[in-house]
């Protein structure tokens, strides 16, 4: 099964006149075949199936979207090494941590049909009608929560299959019960085909509505902005860059009828060494942090980019050994020339803002090869240009050196939203670690103790999210069980008899689903 | 205890050099005393105090938020008919509607109390670590919901008390754990002023944090715009007008760091009256529909601008009992002088339009007195102008006519979202109801059969929102308990020794609140 490079309009193929292909980041080379370039035509079509199978879609009982999701998981899982080898070789990301991408892609697709049975997701409520009140009666309301409508996904390049046409974007907004327009990322369109392949494959094998998936490819951001601006289109997902992110905020925010956007877009994740943590063992801190910092070339929306520490002794171990360690780092391919050059841009930026090098990876001048750097400034410097905590998408990060508590705190007051904050602490650390809880917690929307913010478990209570500009809504979660909240509203249902309410609210269903009843948490009960 | 006129900045009075005074809408005459108008200076001030305030606030627990809610409320009956009076005086709204509204102002305050204590707003979730899972171990995950930060609260002018300074949006916010920047009506400062009063006792009495509350006052939009601009403001709750609060939403989208915006702006909550229910019972519909249309001069975001039927018999005996009925409608005097023009500008846009005059409340041309208008037009005749769906807040509504059931689809298809939909529907009438659910359910928060849209109950399953323009996020509710949730965001706690969590997730404490253990759901155990 050869890849076409045809678009998916539902459950059609389509061809058009323009085309571009997928480039081998390691060699610089393109890659077969070429992909077609969606255009309005496209969008059209894919956004009119994705309005007309909205109705029928979220009308299907939830085990039914639940089958729909584990069958997706099942068709990627058969496709094999195929899948891994092209999305290797578009990306240039190591087999091994495809392969294990792969498996927490499938893992979330089956997460979210585990949600949809829990039924925690429908957030029902009953409050019963009160005929004898006075001075009114009160009537029957019941709420529910339902789909928001059709959600446009954009595939990121960094989880070609975690973030991508079947990630965690699409299986929240699917198990929600909105059809998906996922917007391929140009750097992985054979990866997207057989990702596609697979949801197109499971959606017959359930009997999904025709329409509940569609993929555009197109190399431009033309694409994104139109199918943004399309008015069928209810709610979108992205992870990606932050000018990326704004523009399509823009045209969200522009459109007769704005909707929301849930773009998750850019994050430094501030590591604080605390000093008892770096008194005992920063030789050791810094092999770790190496480690984070350099994991897929970098190429992690939680990579720490800044780590802040109070200056002293255990400090300046912790510099030389992370010096040190970040010598040993191989060079490693990134996704995209593009994301090579922005790297190169952001190295240059550092040092033009005055940040000192304190150790640089191996380089081999390699196509498209990150080589991993670690500056330094001191917290004054930072303060004075604050720009210099921006992020740089890759293997660099800034050790911000404080010269009191008092100017650890006002750099990370002065700091933007994150998706993460970490404290590096010892159990003689415990107060100061407390004094900083407020701050952080106003800034990230997960902090972690005593690891690193690489690595990303899909759970019932992770965060993948933060205040802006971390995300577009620091209300919610790009990763985990709860980022199905992000498709869903509520609807109240007042004085409906009881034929007419929907299943799950009529007095026969409810009690199968957790509810609050006047209020009152009741547990679901097996049927 | 006079009026001062003066603005609350935190516990502190202020008065400034501008002045404005509120207007006695049934006299047009000013009422004493001058109020002080805030400019830049106030905003600084009270969102610097608003900022300082959040962390110990929201560090509070949730008891002792509760017992400041309670607290307002009652201090708030405890100013007995000196607030009515005001409020009587300021807006002419009837006595007994005003004592009314207390009484929801103050049951939806101890609403929100009780909800604090039932925990079910910190969204808790758990999954423990899993030391042995391989390929690797998983951390301790603990997830809760905090609050957003300071809240910017915009007084509504026709719900002077349940909207205003201490009304739902308020009494939201506070519970969520957010100081509050009131920016309060200009129609109302009178009332404003008793109900700061009865916050900052309140805020006094339980010890709150200085900052929680403050109220400024201005008769333009420029303190609005400063408010929402102001960089410690993290959200926004507003109801009023559509092009308010689309102004507000440019703001708020404009920001360096945007920030959400919750406004309830525009609404013609539709009534399709089935023809079941027409035949047997069309002029007691009638009836039923004259006195909610012009239930308190019609001055309701629920109020029921659109009416939608099959033409036939029972439309005819409808529409003619619907004008007979209004014509025995009473003037009322409308909340402010520029709503009863902007309703005069509504009646001749409709006539403008092409929309046929049926009948009209008794006219007695007294001040701002509005004048209960019913209009009529064919389906066919509002599709080629949709303009004429757009709300004329007041008295006045429009009936449609359709020619069959797939006009009467294609009218409710082309609405923008709303507030509410109503069926008026006989058993008979159930396979159309049905027909019709999923349009309906796509374009507002709250559907009811057999009642009508006004009066809107503060319970648990309340949905005051629905898709753009009835709200600027469809995602959440104004009215009822679910409207804390606007103000809340996840946090995730990665690895955390005990000593350092939040106390609700700790081992000892977590039992005592509802959360989910796993993904399992566990009801809260007494302490």
């Amino acid at each position: 099964m050869a890849l076409t490079g045809e678009l998916f309009i539902g459950r059609a193929r389509r061809s058009t006149a323009r085309h571009f292909q997928a480039i081998d980041p390691a060699r610089g080379a393109a890659l077969e075949p070429p992909f077609s370039a969606a255009g309005a035509a496209e969008v059209e079509a894919a956004c009119a199936l994705a309005h007309a199978a909205f109705d029928p879609y979220r009308a299907l009982a939830p085990e039914r979207r639940a089958a729909f999701l584990e069958a997706i998981a099942q068709h990627i899982l058969e496709q094999g090494d195929a899948l891994l080898e092209r999305s290797h070789a578009e990306s240039a990301l190591p087999p091994a941590r495809l392969a294990g991408e792969r498996a927490r892609t499938v893992g979330q697709l089956r997460l979210f049909a585990a949600e949809l049975r829990s039924g925690e997701w429908l957030g029902l409520r009953v409050d019963p009608a009160l005929p004898e009140r006075q001075p009114l009666p009160r009537p029957d309301l019941r709420q529910r929560r339902i789909p928001c409508g059709p959600v446009a996904v954009f595939g990121a390049s960094n989880f070609p299959l975690a973030f991508s046409v079947a990630g965690g974007d699409s299986a929240a907004a699917l198990a929600a019960g909105c059809p998906i327009v996922v917007k391929g990322h140009p750097a992985h369109p054979g990866t997207s085909e057989w990702v596609a392949r697979a949801i197109v494959a499971a959606a017959a094998a359930t009997d999904m509505p025709e329409g509940v998936f569609s993929l555009l490819n197109g190399p431009d951001t033309a694409l994104g902005t139109a199918l943004v601006a399309d008015p069928r289109i209810r709610a979108v997902a992205f992870t990606g860059s932050r000018a990326a992110g704004l523009a399509l905020m823009k045209v969200a925010a522009a459109r007769p009828e704005p909707i929301a956007v849930f773009a998750e877009m850019s994050s430094v994740n501030p590591v604080i060494l605390l000093p008892a943590a770096l008194a005992r063992g920063a030789a050791s801190l810094a092999q770790a942090y190496v480690a984070s910092l350099t994991l897929g070339a970098g190429q992690f929306c939680t990579n720490p980019g800044i780590v802040l520490a109070l200056q002293g002794e255990g400090l300046r171990t912790f510099m030389d050994a992370a010096a040190a360690a970040l010598g040993r780092v191989e060079p490693a391919v990134m996704l995209t020339e593009g994301i090579h050059r922005h790297y190169e841009q952001g190295i240059a930026r550092l040092s033009g803002e005055g940040a000192q090098l304190l150790g640089q990876g191996a380089g081999n001048g390699a196509q498209n090869c990150a080589r991993a750097a670690l500056f330094s400034v001191t917290a004054a410097a930072l303060l004075a240009r604050p720009a210099l905590a921006a992020e740089t998408f890759g293997p660099a990060s800034l050790l911000v050196r404080c010269a009191d508590v008092e100017e650890l705190r006002q750099v990370l007051e002065g700091l933007e939203g994150q998706l993460t904050a970490t404290l590096q602490m010892d159990a003689a650390d415990q107060p100061l670690a407390q004094a900083l809880l407020p701050t952080l917690e106003r800034k990230a929307g997960r902090l972690i103790v005593n690891s690193w913010p690489t690595g990303v478990e899909v759970c019932h209570a992770m965060v993948h999210g933060g205040p802006f500009p971390a995300t577009s809504d620091g209300r919610s979660t790009s990763v985990g069980t709860l980022a199905i909240e992000r498709f869903l509203r509520p609807v109240c249902y007042q004085g409906f008899p009881e034929a007419l309410l929907p299943p799950e609210l009529r007095a026969t269903e409810l009690p199968r689903w957790p509810h609050r009843l006047d209020g009152e948490r009741r547990l679901a009960k097996p049927a």
